[in-house]
Parts: structure tokens; C-alpha cells; sequence
């Protein structure tokens, strides 16, 4: 089987493995606090170009999610998200479990877009009963978005004057930044990425780790994170898990390399289905790719490719989704045009 | 530095780490459906004796506890926990996030004893306001516990016999769970175990693996149970990780071995400070070892040894703790011997 | 000022005052064991045809809302409501503070409709990854709804029938229930409502009482439900409060009586207002009026009536609601519609 | 029956009712923005001799508490309380409910002793792993205890001390305050004890009122307070019941009064147990009683009288108690003396 189905199919990139391997019999501190945390950490600031920034592992998206949103809101707040984001569908109420309700802004193009954020904010504080209703506390996006697709610079700037001008921060969720990085379309470095909002993370899971995201707080992170992150049963015991990774993806620049190679394979997939008259569902710039096919070609693909369901379109046709990774090899990426 | 500060210095063991070098390039599914989660599953009810077990896989022991307790009790219900138990402080409110009471019970040498939880339980129902009151919802201890002590297998049939009459599951903490196995005092077998309470965990993190908790439930698991455990943020993308591990430690009787070596360096430890005329703070039979030394000596040893402080007993003396694992030489305990 | 902007700004019913006077030096036991509490019980149970139902008192509505969901719903479910429903927007994010998400399906007319609700429940379960979201767990809706609307009988069974296929209880909240029950185009009785839910509320707040709502499992009660409203910190100690008025409210039908002079004045308004040539916003059959006003006469209104700000419609006029009540007098309508 | 089981047993005190029947049919605005609410907070602050105070109502003291404690403490901290505290025993978990655990310091005499308290802290941030604990976030107390036992000024004082030196927010539960402010021994007058703390709620339940406690935050509130109030279900839509009873108990110093006939007649009944004999379990100087009475003459008084058992002492002895209030006749008491 050709396997397309997602980006977190295989183990971790090579090179991360390597150190594993070479780091594998030290004895080291717990929690978070080993060597190379703290180079991981350095590193990735670096990265940032933000020597103030702070910096801390967790294990997984969701998590990410739950624990950064959780950490930022007074008891009465909600995040304020588009509809199509992943805290507001695909994480089984995560959110809800830390209780704070996730306000939910129609989305266009799977993006919050800042002119319909304005609008809701100041509806909802010229509603005279607005102390009635939950207090909008954050923003959250993502870069990429569920749907591949990308904030520009001066949409990301919009944003986060508005969140800015009302006190809100802005909250960017990275599960799939170094698909974005890497895209030919993007325009926001990640000096730039960090400069535009208050806390973020580099996601590790969908981009060469076994696990891990990287969380980066701009300005300033909530007081006593660890215990906060410790009570929500995230803080590993051998926190070097994830040092060893993140510091060894931020050597060389490999979370640049890593997606150069995601990026370029879709852009020949893509090529590929559009000479084959194919249509595309979404206008995707990174590493996923949304196809219409029709139900007799979805089945006949199935047998030899495993791809994502991603909607029904009609009763004949399905809209199915290709994603490239840093592990998606040249010759996988031919077979799978082969048989298009 | 000789490292015997904890059981969770080192990385995994090399027989797991081989494991996940050969499987690191497979493409599988998410979420702990791939096949070395299934085949570990099926290996660890094997070894439990206990073909209808269900088993699910979690990152670590903190949120193990938080996941197990929160799934089994209802909104008015708390957990019953000897006062020592993890659970009940070193666990940054875990349990009370998600909205539940540690009922604390005074330990007795690190365990819950029989009669004190019988007599709790049957003051509670008589008391007239006990609806007024936390309802007991479950009852949890560990094997080993905080203080490497053991239940015997009758001490287990007590407790359980107890539970079973208050219709109380009885879940088992087994962060440690492997050193107790291996302990020569130790009369309770896996199969044994499982078959004395509703719910235990294997722990993995604190025994060979770089993270991960094997969860058993004995007499069926809660309804939708991924979905809880995504909804607290816990659910693996890469459940790979957990199952790689899982899979290898559970064969060729790995988890067997792996404890003997502690156990063995243990004993060799303890019979060397006995030697030495060390008094020991507690009497644990598995792989910590609890020493009262005097301040001048715990400062001499501090240059060399990297060991846990865990209690000031008086002005002049300090009980330190020593930790084996699957991981300790005998050249290091060797070492630490010879500068007791 | 003339009062009609809500239907809760005067104290109670003057015969509910009358026994809470005569009542007022009787000692008592507390938390709802009382007679009077008892004997409100039965008369409810009575005045429902269902002997069986179980009923318990709680002091307002967003508590009945968050008390009934979270004691129903399991920690991975949601409660499924109409976009409009209280529970969606006003509540200030209490469903969301018990730990679940507020499933929205759009309103019409205020109201939840059969088939959008089979279709987002068919849609949910066809979604292979269904698992890693919210679950629904039981339906909500108003009898009368935030816009005064009604379900007829018909729909409230076809909401019903679904609800049992999918095994998900359903609630109706009763806060205006009074009003709906009085309402002439309303066509289903107490007995009917309590024989086509699994739990409701009638409002007494709303509705001649100073406080409380009584809500009614009509399939048995959670267990421990008494705990769980303690818990919650909605256990009246001087439970009688809610137990006089209720049992004053259910006796000599004055719970139907009540809502008898509240349509009666809204018809009287409404009639006025539709021969005056005003557009009613929304066709409310009962308490509630919703009155298109141009900004002026707006301005002008407000200076000798208290009314309720609903909506604004374009730069030029505004929906203004008009509420009956039980303590709304022939008089001060008449005034009012000198005024229109 | 002579009813001595608690101070809740009766209504409302004359006034109050007699004012909630000269106001029921007046129109107010809602939640707490009606003209006897913001009296009713001006005759507090008043009272206070604190003109910067902020007052809020809520309906009950296990409400009160939940909801103060909930909206001072960070998601990772808990409350510190005595053992015998009734956060700690008797409010079902409503603290955890909201996430944050009690840390029980054992009680003294039903209190809080300050030397235990200092000692608490020290020891906690003197342990190097207390990021991995809960972090205490402020200090609860009650003035009069569960055990009818009273503060000293200077208690008051060192305990505040030491809240101000580790900035923990002190909270003072006065549930039963009215009748600690009579008692003979108290030296704290309530600007005194509003200046010695940083938010306490002054009792109404307890003390002549049908529900009702009013909050009073001397440091200031935190913000959105009345929207965590609504989140929390709490914020009573006719708020005027609360504020008309307050508004009416601190008048022509009503509050004071009340509690002098229940400490009167408190006085009078322990003067005459004294007299014949019986031992008092607790020395109390409140309105609270604690009698040991063997089971015989428990079981007879048991025929006549409502009382409150406390503790079984022995086989053959049992603790039981009378509580006075503003309700309580002379007549009572007299007959209550004829039979012990």
C-alpha cells in the first residue's frame, strides 16, 4: 500500500532517531529540566529570533491545545475560533473539559478572517446583555489550517491588531507549521510567525517526532506552567524524549530541510492530477492535497492507496485527501501518479 | 556521577530501542490501532492470564491516574487513597481538575490497610449527613507503593473483598509494578493481581520504556474510552510508540527480566549499608532504598552520587533514597559501595 | 414607567406570599425534606399524570439548565440544542463550566426541527472519525422558546422518536412553561409534555415566584442527585422557600390561571399593535411580543415604558420585546397602547 | 417539638418579611441592579466602615464558598482550610467540582492555628519537588467555627500575617458571623474583621434571612465577577430578594440585634446544663451548644426535642447539639431547661 493517508504515518525522521539512539544510556534529570531540553529550548529561540521567549514540551496536539488555551483564560472565557478549527470539531471536547466553550466565527478558506472577527467583537460588546454570555478571552488559528491552506503576512498583522486592541492573545497552533514554513506560497517566516502573536507551537507529531510540540510564549508564559502542565497529567517523566528530538530538528536547520522535501512531492503530485484533469476540492499550498474523484475511482484507489476520506460531495462523488511528509519518498509519489 | 537519584534516568532498554529502530520507517495507522498496539495488548492479557481484559496504552503514570479515576467515577463521587498514595500529593491536583476529592485515609508503612478502609467506609454510610458529603466512588492503592512496600496477596484480598462489598472498583497504581514482580517478598503474581482488582496499570515509563502506561481494566473498560482519553488530551498520534514498546517488553518474559536486575543490585546495595551499619528509614523489599544518613556524610556523597532527598529526619540526619533499575551495572553499585 | 420588559421584575404571586407569611414561623427541617416540599411534590406529580416522576427544586433557571445536563451527560458528550437556545448564548458558558460542549444545529423560528436534528445525528455517526469528537449525548429545547414560539405535539413526538432511537434523553426547559401551557394556539398539556421527555423544568422565577424551578425526571432521577445539587452549591438549606411556592403555585390550578392573565394582556397588546400597523418580528403565540419600532418612536417609548432591547434591524429601526406576565394589569396595558 | 437542631429551622425575621411584603409588587430591573441591592451593598460597606468594599449576593453559604474560593485561585492551586472546615467535610466536593483541592491543616479547637498554618508553608516551598504538588493559593477560615468557637483579634491578625507575607488571599466563611459579632467573648468588631481579611460573606441564611449571603470583597473583586457568578448558576434573576432582605438586616443595626436573643438564650441554656451536671464536649461561646448525654437520655429527649447529633463519644455517650437564633424564645428555652 502507498501510504498518503496522513503526515504522521511513520516513526521519526533519521537523523532524530540517530540521537535516540546516541543518547540513549545517559542518566539524566526528569521533567523536562535535562541538557537538552535547555538546548532545545536555546535553539528554537534562535529559531524565533527571540531570545525572551519561553519555551516548554508537551506530547501531543491536542494536548497543546488544551493546555496552552486552558492556561490563558479566566474561568468565564471562551477561545474565539474559526468553525473549521481543529479545538472546535476534532478533539472530542477537549476544551470544554478545562471549561471554556470555544466561540466559533464562520470560517472562509478554513481562516478566521479578521474583518468577521471585528464584527463579532464589536457586536458582542454593544450587546447590552453581554455580561450574561461567555467573555471572548483568546484568538486561536492555525498555520496551516485544517485545510492546508495559509495565513499571509498582512492577514496574520490584521489579526492581531484586533486581538491587541482588545486585549485578547493570540493563540497559533503549529501542528502543521513546518509544512507552512516550507511552502512556496508562504510569506511569514518564523521570527515573523513569532513576532505576530503571543504563544505558539512547533509541531513535532506530524513533522519527523515520535511526538512532541514545542511551545513557545512570546510574551511571557502563565506563572507556575510546569505544575499547571503537570496537573493536566502532561508533563513527562523522561522529558528528554522530547529534548532529544526538538533539539536535534533545530540543528542544521533539518525543520527547514524536512519540509522542503514534503512541500516539493506534493507540488508533483499536484502537478500530476491537474494534467490528469483532476479538481482540486480546496486550493491547498502545502502538504495536503484535496482531490474530487468519483466513487468507482475512490474504490479502485483504495485497493492500492492509503488515503483520508475527507467528505462526501455528492452521492457520486468524494472528496479524498493526499498528504506528503517528510518521510514521502520520489517513488512513492510516481506510483501513486502512476495509477491516478 | 553514579546515578541512583530514580528509576526513569536512563532512555528505554536496548532490546525496546532495537524494536523501535526496526519498525521506525512502517507506515501505520493512528491513534493505537496499528498492529504492535494490538499485539502488545494481546501479549500483556496473555501474561495477565486474562483473555477478556481490555488494555489501552497512555504516556504516563500522573495521567494514568488522572484518565483511570476520572472514567470511573461519577461528578459526586472521590477516590479513596492512603495518605502517602501518589495521587494524594505529588500529583499537582490531577484528580481535583477533574473535579474529584482525594478521600486520604492514613497509610500504614506506604499502604492502605483493610481495617481502616472498612472502618472509614462504615462510619461514612452511618453518618446521617453522608449525603452532604463526597460519596467514595472507587478505592486506589500502588504495587509497589511510594515507600517500595508491597501488599501480600491476602492484604489485596482484603481490600478487594471490601471494595467488592461496597460495590467500589479497586484500581492498582503500578507505576512500579514491575519491581514489585521481581521482589523475592513478593506472593502476588500478575494473573493474581489482575484478578484482585477492576483496573490496574503496568508501568512502563519507570521500567525500560522511554514513556508509556499499559492500563488493564478486568472487569471492562468505561464506554467510549478513546474518546475520553482524547478528550483529556492523551491520546497518542503515534500510537506506535507506545505499542513498539508494549509489544517487546511483554516479549520473551522481557518484563520479567528487566526487574531481576534491579531487584538483584538492590539487594546487593542493601546487604553492603547493612554491613556498614546504615539504618534504613523503611523496610522496602524492591528497588528503592531508603537510608537515614547524617548531613556530613549526605554532603560527601552529594559529589559523587546522584541519589533522591527525601526527608529531613532531624537537624543532623536526612533519610536519602536510592533507586535500581533495569538499567543499573554492577560496576555502579560496585562504585557506590565502595564510598558508602 | 410602564413595566414590560421582562417577565420576572415583580416579587411572587400575592397568594404565594400569603403562605409564605403563614408558613414563616414554622420550624422546619432543611434541604428539601420539608412537608410543604413534599406535598409540592405530589401536587406536581398529580398535576403531570405521571406518579412515578421524581422532582426536586432548584432556585433558577441557568442552574436547572447546568444541574439537569451535567447530571445526565457523560464526560465525552455534549448536549445537542438549536442555535438560539439558552443554554447556546446566555448562560454565561455554564454548560460549558460542568466540562461539555453545546452541540449547535441552527433554529428556525427559534426552535429545534425534527429532521435537522435526524440529519446532524445520521451525519455524526457516518463520520469514520466520530470517535474524536464531542459525542451527543441527550437534546435540549424551550417550551415556550427564547422568540415565545411553541412545539406543537407533532413535533415534539418527532424530536422524541429520535431521541429514543438514538437512546439520548431529552429535556425541555421549562422556564416560560407557564406561559406556553396558557397559550390558545398551544396543544400539549403537562401530562402530554412529561409523556414526551425525559426531564423538564417548570419555571417558577418567570412565572409568581420569588425563585425556584421544579424540575421533573419522568423516567427516574440520577442517582444521587441530592449530593450532585449540593455539590454544585444549589442546595438550599431553607429548602421550604421552594417548597411553599410551589405547593402553592400547584394548588386550586393556579399554575394554570397564572398564565391565563398573561395571554390574555399580550393578546389584547398585540391586537392593538397589529391594528396600530406595527410588523411583529417573530408570530409569538404567547407571553413574549416582538415588535419592529423605527428608532424614533424607539427614543420616544423609552421615556414612559421599561421594554426589552431584542435586536437591532438596520440603521433605522430596532425589535423591541413587550412581556406579560401574572402580574401584568388590564390598566397598564390599556396605558401602553394609549401610547403606541 | 422544642426545635434546637440547627439555625435554619424557621423562615424570615419579622422585618424582613414584613419589607419582601411592602416591596413584592414594585417592578426592578434583574440580577442584582435593583435600587435594594445597591442599598443594601451601601449599608454594608457601611457597616464595614469600608466605603472601597465591592458586596455581592449570592443564595448559600456552600455557593458562596464554592464560588469565592473558584474565582480567587489559579487552575493549580488549592485552599488552605483547618480539618474540621466545612469545605473540607460537608460541602460534597464543591470545591474540587471546580478544580482546586483542599489542603486540610489539622484543626485546634474547630480552628486554624497560625503557628500550623506558618509551619505548612514552610515546609512546602522548603520541598524541592513542590512544583509537582498543589500550589497553595490562599487561606479559608470560619469566624464562628463549625465548633461555635471564635477568632481572637489576635489570631486573626497572625494568621493574616503570615496570608500577606506568602500573598495568599484570606477568606473568611461567616456563615454564622451575626452570631459570632454577639458573642460575649468576641473582640472583633466587623470593620475590624473586614480589615483583617481579604473577602468574607456575611450570613444570611443562618440569620434571619430565607436564603442569602452577602459577599464582601475589601481588596477588591475579581473582574467579571457577576458573569462567573451567572457561569456558575448562582446570579438569581430577582435579585431584589436578597437585596430587600440585607437592605432590611442592615438597618437600624437589625443584624446586631438578632444575634444578642441567640446568644441570650444560649447563655441561659448552658447555665442551667451546667447546673445539673452536664458536660459540654466543646467550650463554645456562640450560639452553638455541645453536650456529651448518655444514649438514655439522648433517646428520651429525642421525644420531645429536635436536636442535632454531633458525634457518638462512646458506646454509651453521644455528643449532641442545640442551636439557638434570632428565632428562638425564651419560652423555649425554658421548656428545653424543665426536661434535660
Amino acid at each position: 500500500m502507498l501510504a498518503f493517508a496522513n503526515d504522521y504515518a511513520e516513526g521519526c525522521h533519521p537523523k532524530i532517531l540517530e540521537r535516540l539512539i546516541q543518547t540513549n544510556m545517559e542518566a539524566l534529570p526528569g521533567y523536562g529540566s535535562d541538557k537538552y531540553c535547555l538546548s532545545a529550548k536555546e535553539k528554537i529561540k534562535q529559531a524565533c529570533a527571540d531570545p525572551s521567549a519561553e519555551v516548554y514540551f508537551l506530547t501531543g496536539g491536542t494536548q497543546a491545545n488544551q493546555i496552552v488555551i486552558a492556561s490563558l483564560l479566566a474561568s468565564y472565557e471562551g477561545v474565539v475560533a474559526c468553525s473549521s478549527g481543529h479545538i472546535a470539531i476534532h478533539e472530542a471536547g477537549a476544551i470544554e473539559e478545562t471549561g471554556h466553550k470555544v466561540l466559533s466565527i464562520p470560517a472562509k478558506n478554513g481562516k478566521l478572517v479578521a474583518a468577521d472577527l471585528a464584527n463579532y467583537l464589536k457586536d458582542f460588546f454593544a450587546d447590552s446583555s453581554h455580561e450574561h454570555m461567555v467573555q471572548p478571552g483568546m484568538v486561536y488559528l492555525s498555520q496551516s489550517t485544517e485545510y492546508g491552506t495559509l495565513y499571509s503576512k498582512q492577514e496574520l498583522r490584521d489579526l492581531y491588531q484586533i486581538c491587541q486592541a482588545y486585549h485578547l492573545p493570540l493563540f497559533v497552533d503549529g501542528a502543521r507549521l513546518g509544512y507552512a514554513l516550507a511552502a512556496k506560497e508562504n510569506d511569514v517566516s518564523l521570527p515573523e510567525l513569532a513576532n505576530l502573536c503571543d504563544v505558539f507551537y512547533f509541531g513535532g507529531t506530524k513533522f519527523g517526532c515520535l511526538c512532541g510540540e514545542a511551545v513557545v510564549f512570546t510574551h511571557g508564559a502563565p506563572s507556575h506552567f510546569v505544575t499547571f502542565i503537570k496537573q493536566h497529567g502532561a508533563l513527562l517523566a523522561k522529558g528528554r524524549l522530547l529534548g532529544v528530538q526538538f533539539a536535534t530538528l533545530f540543528s542544521d536547520d533539518l525543520y527547514l530541510k524536512i519540509g522542503e522535501n514534503a512541500i516539493a512531492q506534493a507540488l508533483r503530485l499536484r502537478a500530476a492530477l491537474k494534467e490528469k484533469g483532476y479538481r482540486f476540492a480546496i486550493d491547498s499550498p502545502t502538504n495536503q492535497t484535496f482531490v474530487v474523484v468519483d466513487n468507482k475511482k475512490k474504490e479502485e484507489l483504495a485497493k492500492k492507496v492509503w488515503f483520508d476520506l475527507w467528505e462526501n460531495l455528492d452521492d457520486e462523488h468524494t472528496v479524498i485527501r493526499f498528504c506528503t511528509s517528510w518521510a514521502t519518498s520520489q517513488a512513492a509519489v510516481d506510483d501513486l501518479i502512476a495509477i491516478l
